[in-house]
């Protein structure tokens, strides 16, 4: 998961097609916004060749995932083919990672499933919405939004979907029937009818994620070709290679054809596919009156989970949904899962994708009439393998020992995604949100007590900390008799707003109504600019904390600087004794 | 207007009688929730006489302007005045500085005349809702939220609202009618009929006006009372001093007494005002079912401009209302201008509030009947002396000078006040916090360009500024050729949460694929420790930027500090070289 999560994270490394933009002006506009130019006029045959296999790899994953995650949104199954193949070719011209695929996602998947209820033409309207608001704020430049959903709330929200997706497919890999859809029903009615369990399907399943796992486990372990091994071991080792990534196909062929051969004997003991319309998908004009879902979006909008170079990700994606809703697409996003077969396969450009995009029209033409003959069982092993990489117990751990404050938008966004999962990542979102607000509004200050008081700012001074400020320099200097002297250390301060430069002018005019004095210290360039330009009375500083305390000792020989702001520097300060 | 935002903003500007609360426990807790036991056992003669004499000046300046104010909420003017007694009682208990009185305000008497709809009763609700919801807010300690709300959108407010309340008053200035209240269509159509300007009202409101004016003038330039002056010179500045304190009063008594003699005569020149009830208020239970107003309170609450000990204050305001609504009040807050009064006239303890709610009573039991005289026209002068101060021309200008960006937030509320108060204030107060957010997302950095990158962070780092650091570390080091390395200033960062943690993690590995490096200087401890718990890979941290220069230009005997996260001391880092 981490590293699928950085492949996700990496749309600038550059691979050796992409020239970095370093000309500027409007052919680097154009380029930044169709990062094809960049690499095409390079492509070579090599590259060819890898992004070749690459894509006949995620091709052999989406294939069978794109069925499975049309059962998780409520869809009829070819709903995740015609998903799966405008995300494609639309990343090819507009896509700034190499590795990145976009298509149907097992999260998406789930979130589509609020709002579907079984009628496909919602989910196709709601890729459209989604789609257009995408590339709105794609234009708008407000991809800066998604900067504000911070790590935790991003973990607790994946690891939510994938308890609720792994957890909604055990009815299917137990065969178990009418089983309602909300995770709490869910939970309570799978364990009430875990008696019912069909044995076939339960059989099938469990030997279909066996059979992934270990699959998995040696495509973590081969090693990789080498030129020089000796053609036999490299001819293994393809082989190896090509079973392990393409093991979801694989694994779903063999249960269909097991599905199959039980078909022709009369005697069926799994639960099979729904019947899926033949061919390609129906290009139609997506049904625009449907408007009642459009409220949803904006958290749908919000639930994509790449972070990097947003903006141009989400004129991708916003494209991908528009287009797709032609053809009957349910909304799609970057899968983590693909993304990383992707890298992991050698993939040298976003070429790899017309490989995809073929192998899944071509599915869809030849072979759909087949699908129906995959038993469920085994598409519920798929998802959960797909899923359970998603579910991050590490993060935890991780969480206690480096920032225990972050688990609290986790565990915020965690439990509250059950029961909603817009309401998990929004509360999760204020939750953070309200972390960093009280970050600024409360800094922290350092202080050292002694006949004159120097309390240091550990951080910024923003407007919402003035008034603690105040009377937290209040409460120790003036509430004592006799009233203290201040040295107030603001080197951490690099910029202040009206209201902060009020308050500090209120506590000079506290200090010099009890004839104490507040003084500054260690003020950055911008500041004191700030400070000078507001005339305030009384106002004083110093360059070190030393030079002050003996000032406020009175000491002879040492005066505050006085400077006027015209005669401050742009990027020093020439600081003139008075 | 400075002046008395200052009086309000020093509830713990010692007077005399306040004992600092050094001592703990129980009885500092009862002494900060009941500042009334902190000082009435020192209480004296002298005080007493002070107090008295405040509550007096007090009195004759909240009588006129509570029949005023009434007028503005578009209630009989009876209802000023039964909103004045209670704040003066509750805030002798609970209030924290000796000079803030409570009562009826313009500001609050717009924001009240939105939602009574001439009908009393719903203000009187309004006073025991809003009461409630400033109580639950003061025990809550919710004062904090006050903090978001900055100076320019309080000023913006401010000054919106005195250019409504002012502009709302030259009709019965003129003795203009049937203008209607909403502030557009008040100026069209105040415009519109100037041409039936009454001449007997706007002689008698100039009059006032210029006198007003000039008593003001008197009151700021006259000399202090001096015991060493001789007796004549003393009696004659205490005339002018009692004159000029009480200017309000005389002026609608001087109004009132001309419409009186020209009723006599059977001819009547001047709108009078309405009828008022004679007596007491009648003491009632608020209607509690007539909510529909609720949802507008939450606005209301937060438009109090008080800043300090914001949750002692609110219990103080809370409770007034609360108790007021049970005698007709409608919702009252904190007065600038009766503040400044009570401040010049030398009051020492919030005792002078017995004073002025006493000489408010009275005025309820034996002159109501007299109020029916005093004209339209005297009430409107009083009131657009007091809401002049408010508007404050020269924020413009000192924002101008001190702080640009500020304007954004004061126009955005000014303009929108117009239109609608409630929206004005929210779109300020987001603006606010949006130029908050921005400050904190896209921290100022300072490169240094060079074989070595040496970016500093000019202010902290949290979670939504990562995304952008990194990508301006990227493009600045790895996406030229060949890849340069970073030195990462800390120096200003005290605190880091776990998505930095993670974006700097990829940092590192993006800076390692390419086999540059990144280094990192001056972490305060807390920073360190966190970082050195996430076990980083290539983590590598020197004390001095020279020192990192020197280690990645590979010049020999420099090293990295290698330090155990169970090493690090509690408050100073003991650095070990490698």
């Amino acid at each position: 998961m981490p590293s699928s999560v950085k492949a996700l994270g990496q749309p600038r490394s550059s691979s050796p097609g992409m020239v970095p933009n370093t000309c500027c002006c409007t052919s680097a506009a154009v380029r930044r916004r169709l990062p094809v130019l960049a690499w095409l006029p390079n492509y070579s045959l090599q590259w060819l060749k890898m992004d070749f296999i690459a894509g006949l790899s995620v091709g052999l994953t989406v294939i069978p995932q794109a069925l499975a995650y049309a059962e998780v949104a409520g869809l009829p199954p070819q709903y995740g083919l015609y998903s799966a193949f405008m995300g494609c070719f639309v990343y090819l011209f507009l896509g700034t990672s190499r590795d990145v695929t976009l298509g149907p996602t097992a999260i998406m998947s789930l979130l589509v499933s609020f709002y579907t209820f079984h009628e496909p033409a919602y989910a196709v309207l709601l890729a459209f919405l989604s789609g257009c608001i995408q590339l709105a704020m794609g234009f708008l430049h407000l991809g800066f939004l998604l900067d504000f959903i911070s790590c935790p709330v991003i973990k607790g929200f994946t690891s939510a979907a994938a308890v609720t997706i792994g957890f909604g497919q055990i009815k299917n890999l137990l065969g178990l029937q009418n089983i309602p859809r909300q995770f709490f029903l869910q939970v309570y009615h799978t364990f009430r009818s875990i008696g019912e369990t069909r044995v076939g399907d339960a059989v099938l399943g469990l030997v279909c994620m066996v059979l992934l796992l270990v699959l998995k486990l040696m495509r973590d372990h081969v090693l990789p070709l080498h030129p020089e091994m000796p053609p036999g071991v490299r001819l293994s080792h393809g082989l190896v290679w090509v079973a392990t990534t393409a093991r979801n196909a694989l694994v779903v062929f063999f249960a269909a054809l097991v599905a199959y051969s039980f078909e022709v004997t009369g005697y069926q003991p799994f639960m099979l596919t729904e019947e899926t319309a033949e061919g390609l998908p129906p290009v139609w004009t997506p049904p625009f009156s449907m408007t009642t879902c459009v409220y949803h979006l904006f958290s749908l909008a919000s639930e994509n989970n790449y972070r990097i170079d947003a903006n141009q990700e989400l004129l991708a994606i916003g494209l991908t949904n528009v287009l797709g809703s032609l053809v009957s697409s349910y909304p799609v996003t970057g899968s983590f899962g693909r993304t990383a077969v992707n890298a992991q396969s050698g993939v040298c450009t976003p070429a790899g994708g017309l490989v995809t995009g073929a192998l899944v029209l071509l599915s869809l033409a030849y072979l759909t009439s087949q699908f129906h003959y995959i038993p469920k069982a085994a598409l519920a092993a798929v998802i959960i393998m797909a899923v359970a990489p998603l579910f991050d117990t590490k993060i935890f751990r991780t969480l206690w020992r480096v920032k225990r404050l972050d688990l609290l938008p986790l565990c915020v966004t965690f439990l509250l995604c059950f029961w909603e999962v817009q309401y998990g990542i929004l509360a999760g979102a204020l939750v953070s949100l309200f972390l960093l607000l009280h970050d600024v509004a409360r800094p922290g200050t350092q202080v050292s007590e002694g006949p004159v008081i120097v309390l240091q700012l550990a951080s910024g001074l923003h407007f919402p900390a003035v008034e603690s400020l105040r009377e937290a320099i209040l409460s120790r200097a003036l509430e004592v008799s006799p009233p203290r002297c201040v040295v107030l250390e603001c080197t951490h301060v690099c910029s202040i707003d009206y209201t902060v430069v009020l308050g500090l002018s209120d506590l000079l005019q506290d200090f010099h109504k009890q004839g104490a004095s507040l003084v500054f210290v260690g003020l950055q360039v911008p500041v004191l600019r700030v400070l000078l330009s507001a005339d305030l009375q009384g106002f004083q500083y110093f360059s070190t904390v030393e030079e002050a305390e003996k000032y406020l000792r009175q000491e002879p020989g040492t005066q505050p600087y006085h400077i006027s702001e015209d005669s401050l520097p742009e990027h020093k300060v020439a600081l003139l004794k008075a």
